[in-house]
């Protein structure tokens, strides 16, 4: 007997095919994936769900994200990045602990969970607390050990970051709902030395690399001015670049940067929400996928943001390059799709589960309503789903078949208790800045 | 005794000073703002609002729309602006009829109401059920006749343009919900006496006139190519521009350009959103800006678009032109406010109605809900439109002190029938282009 059957919907299923279902259905048993077809042959389970009027899509995978950011939304506005980086720092060291890392990331996994995002990778000070405020909204998180060089928010020494790391990486090693891996800042922040000791750790048990890289020009400046190359070439020559590193952001790029990215198998976490805030340019995204490199979509933290919108993120991979390219046709609906989805998975070397409605794969999905008035008429799904679906159209989600969100809200946290809790931090927050 | 007072409110009054009041009360009297102030200082009134956890600021002002087109959305899809044009007006000609005309409009309205939107500036075929739309959706829509020369969707020769135009000025001469003008589709589709007779009829009775113009590097070309002068300079020759005028788009712009606009007093809306998904380009906002032109905001129609959503729009002004310049600061958090909303009611000439919450003007204004995640922490209530608002944040809406949303839903409309109608002509409108 299956656990859930859904029945009635429009499925996406965002496979590689790109195969929807009109009338669909899907089941879910032990958590996976057990059927998925047309609504008349649907089989029993002993939860029946009718989502007429409702899309049915994989949960999105927002590749590079600080959740716990969050609690400095909307605090350092209209600074470059360098500048505004350094008074994020002032502000996270003045307040960043445990227990309030682990509130703020509570917060941005609400906000994300209830957009429809069912896997994020987040680069944030304490991972373990990160882990266990992914757990209690209800949502998978890749995540691990953060390496800065000099002393980072949490006051850790270089030694004490591998530690970190490695300790991470032996205490997740068989969760299903955590995939650890490292978190460099960056090549401007991080020596050669941390950056390949990392990887090395990375390398040693599967795990994913991923970084900051190529935001500005500025960094592209620094390190050029510090190594005598560009921040792709550097990485290549240490040996940071393969299938299973991550780069977020990836603004500024040559033509040869690019190469070495698609032959590096390399995944780009394209964030146009925030680059576009903090005046960092608009990432090559045609030309990186014509070279044949992977894009993911992240949403970088909510400091930088304003807020953690994956289908803000969707629609502007979708429309931001055709308007800087003058282009009608040079980012595809589909293609657009792929990046907030399977494109995420492929960088977690997750493809064979997450990231698309295929039979096997963890039930992590989403209904969308589609009776509001800005989703009327609609032709074609995909087409929705790029242009001109909303978070506040996400319904119901589902993680690994459990509903963790329903009729719009959370059903394991009580997210007015946590909006408390940020509220109280609020005159200290304002105060580290001031 | 006042009809309505609002307590406990962060008011955003938009106002030139930009005034804020963290606890602050707005009182309405027979359709006006009566009063505002601090809530301890709060008058009495018929009905009381308790509007804690809510920012009330004024209806958002779409300057540039086409909400008929609604009716269109999805259908024609990764084509440049000109052959996508002929696929709309090849679907438009099979389908609009003034009751399909009324139809999309109310479709559109209720979707731009619901986010906040309580003055239109609409062109479309059919200014008259475009006005009974809005009516019934309880909006105010600034429209009038459309021109093109040869034969247009609604079959009209130019002398019955102009007779219908004027009828139209007569008609609605003393309607407070209605603000007439004239719409000529272009300079490229419209010639120089088309538009000299509109813009002569529009001064008669003291209207708008607005046009698409320089939207695409193409339409630059063909104007050039005609009249051997560009577009901004051949709308000057023929004594186009003044303060009543409202240029929707201008992407492609030379310095010069940009300084008639200013030097005339024209108002620019843009439509960041439009551009970019039709691949039209990027504006010059902070160009235009710099040289002291108004510049409002538009959607655009759904069916470029695909939706219309002004806090996109919004959120696109305030961002977009910081990542195309590379310059963290190129358009102010409360610029792109002004945009929204004051910046349209000078286009209309209405500033002493519409476009801020100030004494005696009508009491437009909606309550933002700022209690979900991703409004929180809240430091700064223009920080926040500007940048996380979404439109689902909407909960109330008032016009005219009259509440035409409620809990985010319609009051006036069964917007269920509306779709349902617009679903029944779904078949028709794909063959329309099939």
């Amino acid at each position: 007997m299956n656990d859930l059957c859904i029945t009635n919907a429009c499925v996406v299923t965002a496979d590689a095919q790109g195969r929807v279902i009109r009338d669909g259905a899907l089941a879910v048993k032990a958590g996976r994936i057990g059927w998925i077809g047309d609504s008349a042959d649907a089989p029993t389970a002993r939860r029946q769900i009718d989502a007429k009027g409702m899309i049915l899509m994989p949960g999105l995978i927002n590749a590079h994200c600080h959740a716990g950011d969050s609690l400095f939304r909307g605090l350092v506005e209209d600074l470059p990045l360098e500048a505004w980086l350094q008074k994020v720092w002032q502000a996270e060291a003045a307040i960043l602990t445990p227990e309030t890392a682990r509130l703020g990331s509570t917060l941005g996994f609400a906000e994300m969970l209830l957009a429809g995002v069912t896997t994020v990778m987040d680069m944030f000070w304490y991972p373990g607390p990160v882990v266990a405020a992914a757990r209690a909204v209800g949502l998978r998180v890749a995540t691990g050990g953060i390496f800065i060089d000099g002393p980072g928010v949490d006051g850790l020494t270089g030694p004490a970051r591998l530690r970190q790391a490695e300790a991470f990486f032996e205490e997740y090693a068989s969760a299903e709902d955590v995939f650890p891996g490292v978190l460099p800042h960056g090549t401007y922040t991080c020596g050669p030395e941390t950056l390949m000791a990392a990887k090395a750790l990375t390398d040693r048990y599967g795990g994913f690399f991923s970084t900051h890289a190529a935001e500005t020009q500025a960094e592209q400046a620094t390190v050029n001015a510090r190594y005598g190359r560009s921040i792709i070439r550097h990485m290549d020559a240490l040996g940071l670049l393969d299938s299973r590193t991550v780069l977020a952001h990836a603004v500024h790029l040559d033509d040869a940067e690019i190469a070495i990215l698609a032959w590096r198998g390399v995944t780009v976490a394209h964030c146009p929400a925030s680059n576009l805030k903090l005046g960092s340019g608009v990432a090559r995204v045609p030309d990186l996928l014509a070279a044949g490199v992977t894009v993911a979509l992240g949403s970088d933290g909510a400091i930088s943001g304003n807020d953690l919108d994956p289908w803000l993120a969707l629609r502007l991979a979708a429309t931001l390059h055709r308007g800087t390219s003058s282009r009608a046709d040079a980012v595809g609906k589909a293609q657009a799709l792929h990046m907030a989805t399977l494109a995420g998975a492929k960088a977690l070397a997750a493809e064979d589960r997450i990231g698309s409605l295929e039979v096997g794969k963890f039930a992590d999905m989403i209904l969308i309503d589609v009776t509001r008035p800005h989703a009327v008429p609609l032709f074609d799904p995909v087409t929705h789903l790029a242009y001109s679906t909303a978070k506040s159209d996400v319904r119901h989600v589902f993680l690994g078949g459990a509903q963790v969100v329903r009729d719009g809200a959370l059903t394991r946290l009580d997210i007015f208790a946590t909006l408390a809790e940020v509220r109280a931090l609020m005159p200290r927050i304002a105060a580290a800045i001031a």
